[in-house]
């Protein structure tokens, strides 16, 4: 492809060689001169001129003067949608691998892809063009979407449903038993976990997660959200639709998260909390059980605290031994008055 | 089952029609006319009426007129009970699957269930009816007691010991090198990690957790205790018994815990720490090394106090801007005071 | 092995029965009569007279009379260095399962072994006396050194590079996708990931951990270092040589992180943060985005501070409930005098 090619493609307008051949994409810095690349702020676009980049994606109102540029409204999506052109992610081959062992009821469509290993039990579905990654193990009764990845050692408990262009990478578990049980007899007696897990359309699930399937009720993952590596989500939890969950953070059971919330890395919270749509939790924040946190705030901190709130306690905190130091000497100047005055 | 016959079973009294079918069972919300459902406090008695539920297992000394229930002493624990009778766990069907590669040395008692692509090395013995999910690996010479149920690619090290109805989630590894290393000539050199993992009987185990080798000694999990998903346990801890520990906690080496101990979500327990029988450790809070934390107690807080002392200094933290506004005033009226008595 | 010879492999000198039969090594209070066992401290030399150790290697400049006791100047260091002589580790004999699926263009090295369902795609190479444990996946062109173990399930992504001696524990995810989007269009869109994982020489990495890499560039991990069970490193994070990293830590993206760092347990470091050589981090301390921490600084809390300055401001706040009485008290004082006064 050309750069003029590309710029039709993302919408944008070229400044330099139009006729310029792409082979590649690459970050600022290490771009040579047939690749692609992007700069996204207007301080990236001063740093062009030191790098070796053949064609830069700048944002609409900025210019590189002698270099090769194409402005668009948002690079670094413009850059997204052009590596997909310049680097077609290549359709694996539809096949079945001898190794794969098949119960006979399961009903896999076509063009399906399932690797060395895979075992997929009895009434087990699987959509068109799927990808189940070596060693993959479906239990009975769940039903996989089309054109759905599951990498390598993903387990799907039976009766899990997994939408269509979801993502799991390697090893994470979906659909284990909640963690209930009740204290009685001097024992700890489990509570039964028969829901199920329901991933929505569009998920994109990290290495090594884990989501338990739902006691009574089911755990429900919304359309579009996206979920880091070694996150935990626990039984009865729904969380809506486009939510972002970074690596570690842990979600207890029955809270309810809406739409559009972000969870940053190792949050915590606890059960039966209600988020509602568009919060964001900042890195190892906690929520306390059953908090209900209204749509659209920031919290930080363990327990959280509205965000501007944490910030200002947080200040005066740092200043403690500062307002300690100030009370001694009020303390000392009061007594040494009360000694002045004779009394 | 009728109403009749469940009430039977959990001890309870029926108020209504005990002739009535249970074919299922399901939280209040959504139960429907021939369900079985509980409610465990007054307050959910009373929404029993806008609900569909057949019959429900309800506190002795509560009643909701009208409506068919089983009145019991303990609701929750009689649920658990009567879903055991109401729906069965359909026994796994013995076999060996062609897959699995099984050393000429192990020792398979009756009725196991070995799923497909199970891997078992020598010396490895595995107790009456313990069913092994897909792709489980089982160690040289560890041993898997009765009963027990290994789901799918759960890894056992070589020597690990299992005891009788252990229920371990996929994808934990159980046995791996403890992380020890002594800093000599300018790098970190391995310390050797001898010793094995001993899980006592009625343990569970969530999803893709990790339980330590010990170095020298062993690591010791007690009878009953429960562990969720993406738990740490490092080399030489010793868990007493029925204790819980909730997802993402993590012990560090050499930690001792007793009996019925308890540790929320994401806790940290540093080397060395001694927990004594029944301490309850809060969403978070860290105990840092070498510390002793006294029987019964409850902590929190990174690093942890006990639970009263945190809520105190805590309360005063949140109201730090209003304590240093204060500050600034009586400096001020002080400053003043001293300016009218002239000196 | 006897007593003098284990002195001469580990240069100490002997004292008492140089003739002594050591067949086994263990903690001091676990050896019996034929175990070695050290004692690296004077404190734990005085406990030797308590223990049936048969002989203990002890710190230069101390002495345990009537005990066979090897003095050295690091005894944790020489019991390493003996256990390699007394137990040392059976070589597995080179091997490829029959069930393994290894692709035609793959290139293993002599004295590899290859266990049961091993699956190995185009284009990886394996380098000699690599040991790859039951149900390991290497994707397409993935690159793993010589002499390296990669124990159960790890599952190695496409293009991976593996050094010399690396260990790998179960169930550990190397180079599945970073965690990067783009929200555009009411949805988060992904980022290409297309950088490499390089994992250099004697990388030691525990279970269950996850390993992602880069987007554009590469995710790098530096000789030497050694990572626990369960940690998160995002992508594009580099980490130097010889570090420590302790289970449950995580690392966002695009971090940098010198030589000799050590991150406790439950450390998060959120992105864009640069920790110099030698820095040390507090367990389930967090260190905020794009912030840099000087060589050799020790730092602790939530957000993060010098662990000087922490411990100050901590101790502060435990007294924050008596400095508010003192507030409350000097207030009251300085009414009563404005009071008699007469003002």
């Amino acid at each position: 492809m050309n750069v003029g090619e590309i710029a039709q493609r993302v919408g944008g307008e070229v400044a330099g060689d139009p006729q310029l051949q792409i082979t590649g994409v690459a970050g600022l810095e290490f771009a040579g001169p047939n690749d692609l690349t992007f700069a996204d702020s207007p301080r990236a676009v001063e740093r062009i001129a030191a790098t070796r980049s053949g064609c830069v994606l700048i944002p609409a109102g900025t210019a590189s003067p002698g270099r090769t540029t194409i402005s668009v409204a948002n690079p670094k999506l413009a850059f997204i949608r052009a590596t997909e052109a310049i680097l077609p992610v290549p359709q694996a081959i539809a096949s079945i691998h001898a190794t794969a062992v098949i119960a006979a009821s399961a009903c896999l469509a076509d063009d399906v892809v399932v690797c060395a290993h895979v075992v997929i039990d009895e009434a087990v579905t699987v959509g068109a063009r799927t990808v189940l990654g070596a060693g993959v193990v479906i239990g009975q009764g769940a039903a996989i979407g089309a054109d759905a990845v599951l990498h390598a050692n993903v387990h799907i408990y039976p009766g899990v449903c997994i939408g269509n262009r979801v993502v799991i990478h390697a090893g994470t578990v979906i659909g284990a038993d909640g963690f209930g049980y009740v204290f009685a007899d001097g024992r700890h007696q489990k509570f039964p976990q028969l829901g199920r897990v329901i991933i929505e359309d569009d998920v994109e699930i990290g290495s090594n997660s884990t989501i338990d399937r739902g006691s009574l009720g089911d755990t429900i993952i919304g359309q579009g959200t996206k979920i880091d590596n070694l996150v935990q989500i626990a039984h009865n939890v729904r969380i809506g639709r486009h939510c972002v969950i970074a690596a570690q953070a842990g979600i207890a059971g029955s809270s309810t998260i809406g739409d559009y919330v972000v969870l940053a890395g190792q949050v915590g919270i606890s059960d039966k909390v209600r988020l509602e749509d568009r919060v964001v939790v900042g890195a190892q924040s906690g929520i306390p059980t059953g908090k209900v946190v209204r749509a659209g705030s920031a919290m930080m901190g363990s327990p959280a605290r509205p965000l501007a709130s944490f910030k200002k306690v947080y200040a005066h905190w740092m200043n403690l031994p500062n307002l300690a130091k100030k009370v001694e000497r009020l303390s000392r100047q009061l007594a040494g008055q009360s000694k002045s005055d004779g009394s």
